[in-house]
């Protein structure tokens, strides 16, 4: 029985040298993959008991709107800067090279309202504290976050200490 | 009972003077909308029997990943360029101004393999077209193109004469 990192392609070197790149398209177009992936990921999702599912441009979209559809619930989109058409609210973060900005609808989630936030990965953390920003902003309570695959040595868990960040493989020492 | 169409929501006047831009994400951001849109968009891939399921950058994700888990079929991305790790193939098409280039990786289609291309949107084709031309050159067989939305008057449809087009919602003359 295959376990879902054995789906993820390797790549040293990308897209610079010293990066052991992680890819997941080799999880997602592989049919086994791709469910047990989703299923992982839902098993966690589901604990944290969402009112709303939001996803990250543009991979959190990729495993946020099954699990989201799976779970008969509505799917809010964190984009980059200037492609949302209504009124929004905006959060920049920092990153290696210069700083990046995210946005959501302004009234695209509801006070109160329980929201777990899926990506396909968590490096330092930087742009899903943006997103949890924002979502904190519109008044709701980030359920959790869950991701695909970690990155442990880079301690995006710790950067976002105090919420529950769950994820489904974990590299660490390369 | 709502329609799908009933989710959507229009904004005049963007991005620019005369455009009746047709906002998907209240569509998404509704468990029930977001359901029919994805119902009814996988009824119309099934017809279509695909061996895999492909979407564009980055809408195409949105409704393309729950019918390819719902279907149990793999999913493949078609990205703007840079975006992807391994050896890719590419293709350019035209925009109203200048040019863009999408890619796919050149070993996730095999000869023979009925696809299904997803996207939110059909305008004039352009996109679409382009990302038919890089399954051909994978060998890949275009089983259909199933779309939430069609733009009659931009006739996309014609641009992509001889294939399965298939759309849930037809906005014409305005």
């Amino acid at each position: 029985m295959k376990k879902v990192e054995d789906y993820v392609t390797t790549i040293p070197n990308f897209p610079k040298e010293g990066i052991m790149f992680r890819d997941i398209t080799s999880v997602l177009e592989d049919k086994d993959g791709f469910k047990l992936a989703i299923d992982k990921m839902q098993e966690k999702v589901v604990e944290m008991k969402p009112d709303v599912i939001a996803g990250t441009e543009s991979r959190g979209f990729i495993f946020g709107t099954p699990i989201a559809y799976n779970l008969n619930k509505g799917f809010v989109l964190i984009r980059k800067e200037g492609k949302l058409p209504r009124q929004t609210i905006k959060e920049s973060y920092d990153l290696e090279y210069g700083s990046a900005t995210v946005e959501i609808h302004s009234d695209s989630i509801k006070k109160g309202q329980r929201v777990v936030i899926i990506d396909d990965l968590i490096a330092t953390g930087g742009t899903l504290k943006a997103c949890i920003n924002l979502v904190e902003k519109l008044g709701g309570v980030v359920a959790g976050v869950v991701l695909l695959i970690e990155l442990v040595d880079l301690k995006g868990r710790e950067f976002l200490k105090g919420y529950n960040v769950e994820s489904i493989i974990k590299y660490k020492g390369e």
